[in-house]
C-alpha cells in the first residue's frame, strides 16, 4: 500500500526516474560543481537531448534528483507513540541529510538565484515534510498525548530544520544521540506543556 | 566597557575594518557572485594588492567581512531573565542573519570546499555564539531560574540553529513574533522541565 502510494506521488517516468538515481550517484561521487550532464548521459546510456528536454539546467536536475532521493526515506513513521514516531523521523533526516550535505549547500545557491527552482524546493520538498509532521502531530492528538493547541503553524519545523541546520551549517553531524536529546529534552517538554 | 571589549576582540587595523564594512555593503547591494576584488578596491580608494595581502581569495574576504559585520550585533544581553535575555539574543539573530541570507548561502559553499576557510567560520562565529548562550544560560543558573542539568553539550544552539534554518533555507524569515513563539513554546519548556 505503502509503496504504491509513492509511486503514484513520482511525476517521473520510470527510465526519468533512472536517470535521476544517476545524477544522485554522481553528486555523492564528485560533488555539485564536477557534475556534468554529458557524465550523467554517459553513466545512464542517455542522449544528452533527453537531459535537456526534461531538465535545462544542471541545477533542476540536481534538485529534482534530490527530492526524488528523499522519496526512499518517506515511509511515513507510525510506531504507535508520537516519541518513537518524532525519533524515527528525526533519523531518517539525518541519514538523508547527512548523505546529501554538500547537494544541498550547492542547490541553497541556486535556489536563492532562481525563483522556480525556490519554488520547485518549497513545493517538493518542504511541503513535503510538512505533511509527514501534520500526520505524526495529529494522531499524538488522537492518541491523548498532546493537546491540539500545542502545534503551531509557526514552528512545526523545529525538528527538521534543527537537525538540517546541524549538517549543513555547522559541520557537527546528528547522529541518533543528538535525535533522542532533541526529542526528549526539546521537543517532548514542548509538545506535552499544556498537558 | 563593552565597545572596549568589542574593540579588543577584533584582529583588524582600522582600515582593515574599513575595508570590510564596503565588502559587506557591496555584498548586500550586488551579492557574492557579482562583487569582485576590484569594486571593493575602488570604493575604499585602496590598492588591490593591499586587499589581496591580506585576503587573497574573495572568499576570504567575504568571510571575514561577514564575521566582523556580527561584531555589531555582539553586545551581550543581559536583561535580568532568561525569557528576556533568550528573546534579545533571538531578535539579534534574526536582524543580522536576515540581512545577509544571501552572503551566508555563498559562504557555505565555499566553507564547504575550503578547510581553512571551514575553519575561520567556526572559531570566529559558530564558537563566538556558543559563547554568548552559555553566559546568558549560567546567569540564569545562579539567578535560580533553571537547573544546571538543563544545559547540554548537543543542544546548545537550537535558538540560533533554528533561527538561521528559518531564514537561509526556507525563506520564512522569522521576525519577533518567531522568536517569542520559540522561546515560550519550546526553549523554556525544555530548560524549565527539571525545575
Amino acid at each position: 500500500m505503502r509503496s504504491a502510494d509513492r509511486a503514484a506521488e513520482t511525476s517521473w517516468s520510470a527510465r526519468e526516474c533512472e536517470l535521476l538515481a544517476v545524477t544522485l550517484q554522481l553528486l555523492q561521487e564528485h560533488g555539485y560543481d564536477r557534475l556534468t550532464l554529458e557524465a550523467v548521459a554517459t553513466t545512464a546510456r542517455a542522449s544528452k537531448a533527453t537531459l535537456y528536454r526534461r531538465w535545462p539546467t544542471k541545477a533542476e536536475l540536481v534538485l529534482a534528483a534530490f527530492v526524488e532521493g528523499t522519496r526512499e526515506n518517506k515511509v511515513e513513521p507510525d510506531t504507535g507513540t508520537l516519541r518513537g514516531d518524532l525519533i524515527s523521523l528525526g533519523e531518517s533526516i539525518c541519514a538523508h541529510v547527512n548523505t546529501h550535505a554538500s547537494t544541498i549547500r550547492a542547490v541553497l545557491v541556486e535556489t536563492s538565484r532562481i525563483a522556480e527552482l525556490d519554488a520547485m524546493m518549497h513545493e517538493q520538498f518542504l511541503d513535503e515534510r510538512k505533511a509527514f509532521m501534520t500526520h505524526v502531530l495529529a494522531r499524538a492528538v488522537e492518541r491523548g498525548e498532546i493537546s491540539a493547541n500545542a502545534i503551531t503553524e509557526d514552528l512545526w519545523d523545529v525538528l527538521p530544520g534543527y537537525l538540517i541546520y546541524r549538517t549543513v551549517l555547522t559541520g557537527r553531524s546528528p547522529g541518533p544521540q543528538t535525535v533522542a536529546h532533541l526529542v526528549d529534552d526539546v521537543l517532548l517538554p514542548s509538545l506535552t506543556r499544556h498537558a
